[in-house]
């Protein structure tokens, strides 16, 4: 079976197991505070063009997103996001177990607007009587989205100028963030990221580390006690070098970059083969995931050999499929999947 | 400077990074769900003698905690426990944040007897209006405690009297379980914990595992939907597989229990020569902490060399101090320590 | 200034004070332990053909709203609901504060479906990896509905029958029971609900007392501890007979029946005076709620002396406006509001 | 039966029941925007000497502890208390179940001292990692106490400096702070208690008032958005003018202090007599309950004629019991409980 399923079947890149396995005697001090963790932040503030940003690093996605909205928002407030957002669907309720409403708004292919956003703050404020209605007091988006789209640096702009209009935060989810800023025709840097957004993390559980998710908090104000709330909200790792090694390894000399882009280009040679051979697509999608549209039968058929997820039924006799790349794909296995597509 | 501070300052068993190794590039679906974890529940349920117990793997012990303990109560109760305990002490409040008070109970020796345990039901019960005060949910106990004690079997079958008494669960967190069943005078097995309690944890972050703790729930009333609570409540690796094969790497040829052996064996042999230099203790300690009472200048002469912690002042000028060994604790390290102390 | 904005402009009826003046030095236990709660309790049993059902008197609906939906849902539940509920848009995240998702559902007029309901629970359960996503743990519904609207008999069995099916709590909230009741067409009595819901409450701060909400639990496996919950969520009045002595003054002879009915029938006397008039409705409303819709000069010229609520605007020159009537509301009123339309 | 069992058995102070009377059919705006809370929030302002205070009316004690508690203290955070604090023993653990640790210190009287405070405070920034432990936030505490004593002028501005020193509000619950301030020696006044607390409440229930609790907000940092805590916490009345025309009756002509006047004079009556016949006490308590030893026999005797608590048993054969004067009590009742003592 070769898995298309998702970007979290394998174990790590080699690099970052040798680093664990060289480093595994050394004695440190637990909880993060240890040289591997000083010496990534300071390579992640660097690649971020944010030197006073204060970097922490977390277990997981879930984990992260509930931590950083229960950092942000005062027991009233809310948190914006698209209806399609991980944390409305895909987290069982982690961030109103923590307390909060997620304020789900209408998005198109994944992406919320920012006058979707606008509107909801005005919406808001127009009520009469406000406080019997939650405030929105952030706004979370995902780069990539869950769609595998990426906003554009105009749409990023946008929905930055309306978190500074109403002084509240921008949250940017990156657990795909290098397969988003390795997309075809992104036009965003990960230093607009760090400029937008007044915190984000860069995802290292579906990019290549074995786990382990890098907050950057570059909003002050956001800064103060933030370890209280990793320790609360079970994030902090008692042998926290493990997620500073392996985002060293990520960052130190670009691996996080050109794993993100192997994995997208792998993608792209797949998409390419497949509109060659008369195929159409769900959706145009620009990164490490892909949407055609198959016929029922050859579903069925593949599906024996490769691992992919059935998405969505278009027709009768056809559905639309995601085959997802990621760092560990090799080209072998793409080119048995071409070959596999009549 | 050598390290006898915790039990977490290195990495893992070489065995488990092996494990890891040979396995990276295997495709395994995620969260929990693959055969190294299969297989990993399967040796701990026969090593506890508990052939129907559901066993789940998380990342760490206070995100464990409070999962299980949210699991276990219903809002308005609230978990009995030593007043030394780690839930009382050193998790920045997380059972709190969960929404449940920690009914803290005065303990001797980090140790809650049945009789304070019982007294607190009974004075709950008795109460002119129960419904004004927090009703006591469940126990929760540490084997071995945060002061390196154990109870004796008595001591368990007592506690987990009153828990059938007054039909509520016990929970063990064996954050250091192991070192606590490889203690001197130790009269406990794995099969008693698993007969007792309802629920309970083996460490492994703290006894040569990178991360992870097995929890074993025995009671079947407590084994529903369990998942997810771990969803959310973030411990939900997506690589959950990681756990699995650390588990299985201790659990498969007892490495679990002689990595503990081993951790103990050099602590009493540290105690043995201590005692034979005159040194006098804090408190007699069975397992792999040691409280010997040093003069003042001897700690200061000994902190460049060596690192331990600082437990209390005896008098003016001495100090007692706590030395840790852990299962990569090198004989070596414990006979340059001896050789320091004149 | 004459108000028909909403349901609790006055004080209470009259009768409700004169008890309340008359048992003044009367000394009793607190907390809703007094003979006038047992008696309101008792009376309400009855009018509900529920002899066996557990009766408590809160303060008022939000905080009703919460507490009873804590009782219910684990942590990981959480409430499927219209998504027009009150819960869902007019509680400040109450609900979300105490921890858990309201799964807001498409609805009409006000009202989920059974088919809605049942679809949603289908969904989850369907979900490949349910854990991942909040399990919907009850149903709750309001009767009547924020728009005004009424279950008919039907439509309540089928949703009963959705909750029989997936062994979920129906929740039915009553703050304006009695004016659903009294509703054009009703065809549901208060037993139909007491047999259909597993717990609801019957509104008293709308209907004619000063405040206060009766909590009627008919499921037996709901009652258990359940002033636990009204204690810990402040629901718990000191004075607790306050709230007996009101639903008694309410349920001993019908008032809180002929009270509804009263609001009802000059509602529909308004209804016919603006028919005849020539005005259309918005909806067509068959309770104490009128929707009719009125040129914008005309809405501008009546707010100097009318209290209402402007509802949506129709089109460039015409607006639905809300005309709510109460227990509360004299003939008089209604005649001079006729009066005031052209 | 003639109670003495606690201040809240009867309803409410004549002069009240007559303003409810009287304003009954007034139709005025929900939830507290009235003219009547208006009146009452300037007549508190007032009386307080601070003018620019925030004023708000809740319902009940246990609503406003948790309330105002969720509206001051981060997520990480708990509030400083003495162990006897109602916060801690009898409200079913509603602080946590809004996420936060009472963080409990012994007391004195049911009294915290400043330095007790500032020990917590201390030793919570020596810890080796802070913020593995919960953040003092805030420090509660009650006047007068759950025992019925006072805190002296002297003792106030002490917590007050721990509380600037380490710029954390301080809290007063003052359910009954009519009884305390009215109390023998008493060198408080509410200007103090304004000048001293940032954030304190004025009890009604218990001072002559069917119920309700006036806020003053005096540190402009804890004013914003405190409506949204009241309605998400369920304690925004519907008919909120109830809350004002309640206060207004109380603060208009000094009827608050003089109901509390009564209450400690009869109570001091009664120790007079008391120990006129020779009666000793558990404590010296200055204000309106008294805690005389007696009898097991003339316990027993007593109770078939007079309700009141008994508090701790003494010795074999005599026991503590508390004698409770209200705004309610009369002079002949106090008489007669003279009397029945031998």
């Amino acid at each position: 079976m070769i898995q298309f399923q998702c970007d979290y079947s394998e174990g790590a890149h080699p690099r970052i197991l040798e680093r664990l396995v060289e480093t595994n005697f050394e004695q440190t001090p637990g909880y993060g505070e240890d040289i591997y963790c000083r010496k990534a932040a300071g390579l992640i503030r660097n690649v971020c063009g944010a030197p006073d940003a204060d970097v922490h690093f977390l277990v997981g996605g879930t984990q992260t997103n509930f931590t950083v909205i229960s950092s942000i928002l005062r027991p009233y407030q809310g948190v914006l996001c698209a209806d399609t957002g991980h944390i409305n669907v895909h987290e069982t309720g982690a961030v109103e177990h923590g307390g909060h409403k997620v304020l789900a708004l209408p998005s198109e292919n994944g992406k919320l607007s920012a006058e979707t956003a606008r509107n909801a703050m005005i919406a808001h404020m127009e009520e009469d009587g406000p406080e019997h209605t939650v405030q929105p007091g952030m706004i979370y988006i995902s780069f990539s989205t869950e769609l595998g789209t990426v906003y554009t640096l105009a749409e990023l702009e946008a929905l930055a100028a309306v978190c500074r209009e109403y002084d509240i935060p921008l949250f940017i989810d990156g657990a795909r963030m290098g397969y988003g800023l390795a997309s075809e025709g992104c036009d965003v840097t990960i230093k607009d990221i760090a400029r937008l957004a007044d915190v984000f993390y860069i995802g290292g559980t579906k990019q290549g580390a074995l786990f382990g998710e890098a907050v950057v908090i570059t909003n002050d104000s956001l800064k103060k006690d933030f370890r209280y709330f990793i320790k609360q909200n079970g994030g902090m790792l008692a042998k926290g070098r493990l997620l500073g090694i392996q985002f060293l390894a990520l960052f130190e000399d670009g691996l996080y970059f050109s794993l993100s882009e192997h994995a997208v280009s792998l993608a792209h040679k797949l998409r390419a083969a497949l509109k060659a051979k008369g195929y159409a697509f769900l959706v145009e999608s620009p990164g490490n995931q892909q949407f055609p549209i198959l016929g029922n039968e050859l579903v069925k058929a593949l599906s024996s050999e490769f691992g992919f997820s059935v998405w969505k039924n278009v027709d009768e006799s056809h559905t639309a499929v995601r085959f997802c790349t990621s760092w560990a794909t090799t080209p072998d296995a793409v080119d048995k999947l071409i070959e596999a597509l009549p």
